[in-house]
């Protein structure tokens, strides 16, 4: 499979952990978000909305369109590649692991991407420091929700739904890598820290970290 | 079912929908967003992220949890009421149908919730006709990402895939009705017009509306 993508992309992320845990083959090819090249035309002719990430899944489909947005990526992997599977048996489990998925993903992160960040500076006026309190408090308020479920329903086992990994886990961690780009203190979150800890104690998750990829800035010492 | 919802609430109006479609008997219980109710310890104690919808399946299930995320809840829906059902059946196609369905309720609708006005409002004192005019440029944005899909790919017919309704016009009805009550020109976007229109067209959707529930403003005139 072909993966369109970009180190910094949490969204990119959640795909390259779904891939590794499926032992998919993919090479990534990078849209560099910083420099705005998901704006540009090369890249609007894969994916119209300029977003990352998109996936080809050369399964040899006539219309050749990519598969978009990072949730229905996750789903349709899961549905062509179901071992191991990233979803529960029981309806309502799947449901509370879709939900726990969508804290992350829908009602955190796309407050934080960039073209929110633009549109706070630009058309708004919106300093620096104050747009990093933007991002800091959605994503904290992101953290407060799963923290509140997960600590609270017995259903939580190592991972966000039981002992093995699923797309709650995938999202949630996720939004804890992106909570550390952005220098939020989790620590009034433990249970999301302990997830976070055992997924990213996993290959599949090390290997697609946004910090392991090319382009990304090393490390301090 | 009991559902907890609000008139103006996009994300209710999804389910609603959804239950309309399948047939299942529901009743809701009002959580009046206007007044801050969904913040309230007694709602936070059905959702503890405070935010709408809840749904109640009375399965008898022993731990008691709502469903929560209107996403999550559609497809529960459509796992354990199949008929008619909400996706369809090749993984592909799938995915496109979640993917067009996380562009409303995902990349569009968290952007223009109130506790973002409210940030907007009272954290960095934007002023009332730039926070129309950010829920406004996202709607458009929002619409404009639809419509490039819908128009480009063959897939698309009387509903966003194919001739019947399937998750992603549940989302697209809400963003377009979002859309209307934010009072956004959407004549730019008329495959979405068109297929808005092919929505409301179908009880479900009409009885589901927001300015037919209880507490809505009547409309003028």
């Amino acid at each position: 499979m072909k993966l369109y993508g970009y180190w910094r992309s949490l969204a990119t992320f959640r795909v390259r952990i779904a891939l590794n845990l499926k032992g998919i083959a993919h090479e990534e090819a990078i849209v560099d978000l910083q420099k705005g090249e998901q704006l540009q035309a090369a890249y609007r002719s894969v994916n119209p909305q300029g977003v990352l990430p998109s996936l080809f899944d050369d399964d040899g489909a006539a219309d050749g369109a990519p598969l978009f947005q990072s949730l229905a990526i996750l789903e349709y992997l899961d549905e062509t590649h179901p071992q191991p599977p990233l979803l529960p048996k029981a309806a309502r489990d799947r449901s509370r692991v879709r939900a726990l998925a969508l804290i992350a993903a829908a009602d955190t992160h796309p407050l934080v991407v960039p073209r929110i960040r633009n549109y706070l500076e630009q058309e708004l006026g919106v300093a620096e420091p104050a747009r990093m309190a933007w991002c800091r408090h959605w994503i904290a308020q992101g953290c407060a929700a799963l923290e509140a479920n997960l600590a609270a329903d017995p259903r939580t086992g190592r991972f966000c739904h039981g002992d093995s990994v699923t797309l709650a886990d995938v999202c949630l961690a996720g939004h804890m890598v992106g909570a550390k780009l952005f220098d939020v203190n989790t620590s009034a979150y433990p249970t999301c820290e302990r997830i976070r800890d055992a997924c990213l104690a996993l290959d599949a998750f090390a290997k697609a970290h946004p910090l392991a990829q090319p382009g990304a800035p090393r490390p301090a010492g």
